[in-house]
């Protein structure tokens, strides 16, 4: 799906649809978190004022997924409770390189996080799937929904970065070398309910 | 105005209708900060998950406004530009005590940023006056408007205060005690054209 390296391990469908309640407090952080990540992005884009709009709005639309999700949760009498480590995000992120505050480094958070939604938009696949067989239509409904904001994201990250880097070849060589890296990681996991457990 | 305990100097007010530009882009970046603040509230209010929905809502609005000031920026060929540091801020959000992801520091938390809140909306008041006092009547209906918002921030994240406080009188008492610090601050300050300079 979409320049992803590896497919995610189909046992984690089966994990994440057994314990969707894991799944569901895991994806309110994830979305609270990309919500972050996108406005910090923005409050630092100086040298790409262009990109400063597109990535509120981004942060708007995470915003507004943490809240349905939230609503989720309340609904199923569950709680936030603490950030979880997400090992995954963590392990991608130490491949993005150039000096802080430059360019080079704008231009490898926007991958890794286009990245990122694009793996979100497998692994909601995958659940969809996974939540329709066993009947529970509702929750299939509402991760198919989700997983189109996600592919719209890794889009429009993806552009940003082409936007920022100034040299479209180049920056969608690098997306292929941190697809390579993505790939790795993702080979590993699977086995845990969390959206990239 | 609410519990601020100092005034602005009224000379700030003419400086900052001067320089109404350097006010603008020093306000995007307040929004953005706000946002991300109540935000990172929002991940980590373990122990009051009450509050974490209306945190969001704040970050939502904070977020709209953000892109308010964008698109004036915009209309006005300003740039963002790099974060300045927001020494007022930074003063205040020094005197926030208690155990790292305890209550007692989300309570203090919660009442610098009502504080931050009224600070803004005093300066706002000013401003929309000075702005009015020279004929700019859409620069002063903008900011009448965004007064407004910050009026009923700082009473969102007072009541948040309480509830997580769990003690109404103590948590008042604290507010009053950060609020006499947040005075003296302010009393020093006044004379750069930045919402909190």
């Amino acid at each position: 799906m979409f320049c992803l390296t590896t497919a995610t391990d189909p046992a984690w469908a089966t994990l994440a649809a057994e314990r969707l309640d894991l799944v569901l407090i895991d994806h309110a952080h994830c979305e609270m978190k990309a919500a972050s990540s996108a406005l910090a992005l923005a409050g630092r884009a100086v040298f790409a004022p262009s990109i400063v709009r597109p990535l509120v709005a981004l942060a708007q639309e995470e915003l507004a997924h943490f809240d349905r999700v939230l609503a989720e949760l309340e609904r199923r009498g569950l709680e936030l409770g603490a950030p979880p480590v997400d090992d995954y995000a963590a392990a991608l992120l130490r491949h993005v390189t150039g000096p802080k505050a430059g360019r080079e480094r704008m231009v490898d958070r926007l991958l890794a996080g286009a990245l990122i939604e694009a793996r979100s938009c497998e692994r909601f696949k995958l659940l969809t799937e996974a939540l329709g067989g066993r009947g529970l239509d509702d929750e299939a409904a509402f991760y198919r929904e989700l997983l189109a904001s996600e592919a719209r994201h890794y889009t429009v990250l993806r552009q940003l970065a082409i936007d920022v880097g100034g040299d479209e070849p180049r920056t969608l060589a690098r997306l292929a070398e941190l697809a390579q890296i993505e790939g790795a990681i993702n080979a590993d996991l699977g086995r845990v309910a969390a959206i990239h457990g």
